[in-house]
């Protein structure tokens, strides 16, 4: 039997530039995980191709996948659901394949809940890293300007706790590289091969 | 106040080659951890450097060191001591710098209770994943063979459980460039990095 596949979920406020460095990490090919799509029930937009950007539904066909459990993760925004089909996302990780989603910090807390072992990196945007300095810098900005970017950094800052990673998208390429790194790393973790070495073990009979 | 340094401890059964990668690692050059040099009773052999290779000192300052509580952890083999003095390591890690250790087991395990937040990674040899395919293959070995390499391989499975990451040896840059990724992987998890956001946040006052 293959080895079970490792689940990577993306996310991060949104803003953060979270579809940008995905789609950088999948137009660089060469990838050895591959991308869950998710389905929407908005319309697709110019360029954007059923089963590759989305899977486009109709409304009554999320519903019906929602009410039969299909959904690893679901979520409504201004009008239209936006979520993961669990099925693909299954089947690709039984047959041993890694998968890599990009979705909205409410889903990705959703995923976690079901599949605690997955790898959770939170993109942060290069303003929470630079806040400070800019801050205690110059001081051009006004109180209310300051204040507003405080409170989003401490939100922000709250997020992240809830992930494994935190990688600053800084420039597109390097936060692609960061991301290539973390699992790389953690395919090589102990509690992932572990389960490989003891069934090795076993089947030797001991 | 410079963020705490991260202790990176690479470790293995003995035959491994885990003094070969730490060398290919750090022959590299350009890295941003430093190896702390471990100190020894033992004499040096021809081309070894007091303070590179090792700090060669007598039987006496050895045991004063142990004495003074200095040692981080430390072994003896074969009527001589080896370990790592605790000082330059705290002294690094307080500027920031991360070090790297590369020491025998019962060392690690020494170290993990004392520094539970270092990255501890354990350096496989390559027959313990070649050994299955060996031994369901062609069958040429004896029974006594076979059952001393299965022994072998339990006890060095065993040893793994107390590491976060195995990485295999099987080729000396594959295993370097391993331990790279992790580096720079470990850096990036929000445990790490959590306590520097949070300062800037309190530094902004709340």
């Amino acid at each position: 039997m293959a080895k079970r596949g490792m689940l990577i979920v993306l996310s991060g406020p949104s803003g953060v530039g979270k579809g940008t460095v995905r789609k950088a990490i999948f137009d660089q090919g060469g990838n050895d995980f591959v991308y869950s799509v998710s389905m929407t029930t908005r319309s697709p937009r110019v360029g954007e191709e059923n089963g590759v950007d989305y899977h486009f539904v109709t409304k009554t066909e999320f519903e019906e996948e929602i009410a039969n459990g299909g959904m690893l993760e679901y979520a409504q925004y201004v009008d239209n659901y936006y979520g993961t089909p669990i099925k693909y996302i299954n089947k690709t990780l039984d047959e041993g394949h890694d998968v890599f989603l990009e979705i909205e910090v409410q889903g990705a807390m959703q995923v976690r809940e079901k599949m605690p072992t997955g790898v959770y990196i939170f993109l942060t945007p290069p303003d929470l890293k630079e806040l400070k300095n800019r801050l205690v810098g110059r001081g051009t900005d006004s109180a209310e300007v300051i204040e507003k970017r405080i409170e989003t950094a401490i939100s922000e800052i709250k997020m992240m706790e809830n992930y494994d990673y935190a990688v600053v998208n800084d420039e597109v390429e390097l936060a692609v590289e960061r991301i290539k790194d973390i699992i790389r790393a953690e395919r090589l973790r102990v509690v992932r091969v572990m389960p490989e070495y003891n069934e090795m073990i076993g089947d030797l009979g001991k």
